[in-house]
């Protein structure tokens, strides 16, 4: 191990050349004008693959963009851990916002800016690294390793499930490893443990055929705006914020007191957290803490409502109809299809005779992800994480969704290991993106060790 | 009176052509780039006084447009009737809907079509005739005539009520006429003895200092639309369509047996006034017809609510915060300034501790109109209306707000009669804007009967 260790010191500056050419390529998936560099992204990582020491390493075309895979399976008698992660980066808009340029990586104050930088460039480059290094110095793996890197997750892996259906064989693994995710802080090392999945959809409530007077007809006909109301007020009480569709939470498998126990042990200000985002005060599902209400709970938003005169001053019109966005994030083993039903069924139901109601579900739904704090790999990322922090990890789950885990451990039957190195601060998705460079070497040693220590543990 | 009758047969064509001169000016006071169009206006207006007969004609000038004033009072020991009306026009946008030109009136089917041939320019044209054969053929009038014609009626007669204030001796009278109303339909003459008063607010409901990931922060912190519609919900009893604004009833006038009787005389088809909306059925206040809520009660409308995503597809948004637009149509005696009060200690006593809310009223309030059915004006009207149209005319509240009736009747102390010639099919403040030229001749000799009754029975 030591030999590996020296060489990750040795080859650092390599290292970020050739990050810095892999961060310059502008691949934003959300943007047709960027296909040739969604191409030239694909192909670098192709490169890396090869130049890793991979075999069979291979670009797969999609209906979208390409898949790029590779494979060390010379460890007999070895568990395989498939390494997943995505070459494609979210648009840079609004660029003025940026303080360097955003597919420059610069170098600051121990940090690298740049677009991708921590999403997903670098984090997926660690592993990349740590494989070269194993197959250049020891000439093998402590086990088989399978990597495969997409190019869509930032517009919601649209081809990915297809692409894994096809090839359930080639990527058939033991587990799954993915640094997408972040760690509570630099001294905070966590581990993401569970993320929710998500169902969204479109209401409209129409009472009249067109917009009218609300002088000569206000209080003779249903206001739809008033009832649109009416019905999202019918969806979550007020007071416990529970939701109150029916049948909502039948699937929901409960906080273990394990969990309860590991989530309680997360250092967690309400008021703090509260203040940093301008609320007054926290406000969630009652009994649950906050933690658990954002990573173990189903919710259901309004993410957007609109109806009538939204300009300035004064307009006295009873509008036509009034419509509303709502999603519900959901938990380990609801169904998003199974859900938007029971919403849509829920909410028709409610509607009263004054109105029609028209509910459309958006395509981008997902399932939630929850790996059993005891599988092998969480064990091993632990350990791992020991070694190299000094401590023990947090377990953590994590508000957003990444559809593509559930997919993962739906089709190819094995658990996620969610085991990122950003932090809080890395603006992901926003202006001025970047990754500590600090978090880049301790997870090229983490990675290191968790390939051991599974290797070991299985 | 023949010689009356006689002469508004033998002046028609000069009428049309007449009034096809004051149509052409087009005196939209919505729009500066016509101001020169309201100063001919008001120059038309002052002429037709004039030749009229009526003495001390004179333009007025007020912090906005020139309000034109003439008087006959020279009928010793009889009443004095002032009649108002408005020579300015709502814009015509848009243009390309108008089948003729929106300032030339054209005659088609025994109607008038331009911008203000109803609103109010036909209209008021019809008392200046009425006036100018009582003093051409008779040399005087049955009582006292003032004729006050204002430019600020479609933005809100914003100095209207200052003109009044500062010249209550000048335009003391013992009825006020105007005709700026609909009757029912051509064969169901009517006359408005109420209209609805307004207060108008802007509600404003902040959770977050700033936009949130739904994913990230849902379940964490309070959804200001969620909060923004449950409070909305306390506003007004789904069930009943009672406000329930404390006090909000408290000075509401309620309906005499008279007036209900009354107001049960107009024919309503309930199915047929919803099919004619598009709604599924009509809906209000329980306890009363439809007639009678749009007319005869107050209500508590949505006119406008946004917040977080309206755009196309998904965003997974926890807004900052939603906003909404809300009016309460008011009846006699509720006073605009207070029922907006009443709202906002409300509205702030109803937010939960997790929300701030921000409420703005906005200035263009008005009070309710009504007119006992025994007033001598309504008596008048209605044998007027019986002497032309051979049938009694039904009494009517309508929904909608002419916030300068209130203002004449309070600085005044008379009573305002309604007695308009327009009818539902008019497009007012729409393309098309028509007038019936049957309703224009009824009209004289309508005006004519008014002015002999009144002095009759006063």
């Amino acid at each position: 191990m030591k030999e590996l260790l020296t060489y990750f010191k040795a080859n650092e500056e390599r290292y970020q050349k050739e990050l810095t050419e892999f961060i310059a390529i502008p691949s934003i998936s959300a943007d047709v004008a960027h296909r040739k560099d969604i191409s030239n992204a694909a192909t670098f990582v192709e490169k890396q693959l090869k130049s890793a020491g991979l075999k069979n390493v291979k670009q797969y075309p999609t209906k979208g963009n390409p898949v790029v895979y590779g494979e060390w399976i010379e460890a007999k008698d070895a568990p395989t851990v498939l390494i997943y992660g995505h070459y494609d980066v979210q648009p840079v808009e609004p660029v003025d916002k940026w303080k360097t340029p955003p597919f420059t990586m610069t170098a600051k104050g121990g940090k690298w800016f740049a677009r991708g930088t921590a999403d997903d460039k670098g984090q997926l480059f660690i592993h990349l690294k740590v494989v070269e290094a194993y197959l250049k110095n020891l000439k093998k793996l402590p086990l088989n390793v399978k990597v495969i890197i997409e190019g869509e997750e930032e517009v919601g892996s649209t081809n990915l499930a297809e692409f894994v259906k096809n090839n359930l064989k080639k990527l058939s693994c033991d587990t799954i490893l993915i640094s997408d995710t972040n760690m509570l802080g630099k001294n905070k090392p966590s581990i993401t443990y569970g993320l929710r999945g998500l169902t969204y959809l479109e209401v409209s409530v129409t009472a009249l055929s067109g917009d009218q007077h609300s002088g000569t007809y206000g209080g003779a006909v249903a206001n739809p705006i008033q009832v649109l109301a009416e019905m999202l007020v019918k969806c979550k009480d007020p007071k416990t914020s529970k939701v109150k569709i029916p049948g909502f939470y039948e699937d929901v498998v409960p906080l273990t007191k394990k969990e309860k126990t590991e989530l309680a042990k997360i250092p967690q200000d309400d008021a703090l957290y509260a203040k940093n985002l301008g609320a007054r005060q926290t406000f969630g599902e009652k009994g649950f803490t906050t933690i658990e209400r954002t990573g173990a709970r189903p919710t259901f938003e309004i993410n957007g409502i609109w109806g009538g005169h939204t300009g300035t001053g004064v307009k006295t019109v009873l509008p036509a109809s009034a419509h509303a966005k709502v999603s519900m994030r959901l938990v380990a083993n609801q169904k998003p299809e199974d859900i938007a039903k029971k919403f849509i069924d829920y909410f028709k139901s409610i509607a009263p005779d004054t109105v029609r109601v028209e509910v459309k579900k958006f395509e981008n739904d997902g399932f939630a992800a929850l790996t059993p704090l005891d599988a092998v790999g969480m064990k091993a990322a632990a350990a791992a994480i020991k070694k190299v922090y000094k401590k023990d990890p947090y377990f953590t789950r994590e508000g957003g969704s990444i559809p593509v885990v559930a997919d993962f451990q739906q089709l190819l039957g094995v658990e996620a290991i969610l085991l990122g190195f950003g932090l809080p601060d890395d603006n992901l998705h926003a202006p001025n993106e970047k990754f500590d460079i600090s978090q880049f070497k301790k997870g090229l040693e983490t990675s290191m060790h968790f390939l051991e220590e599974y290797a070991k543990l299985k």
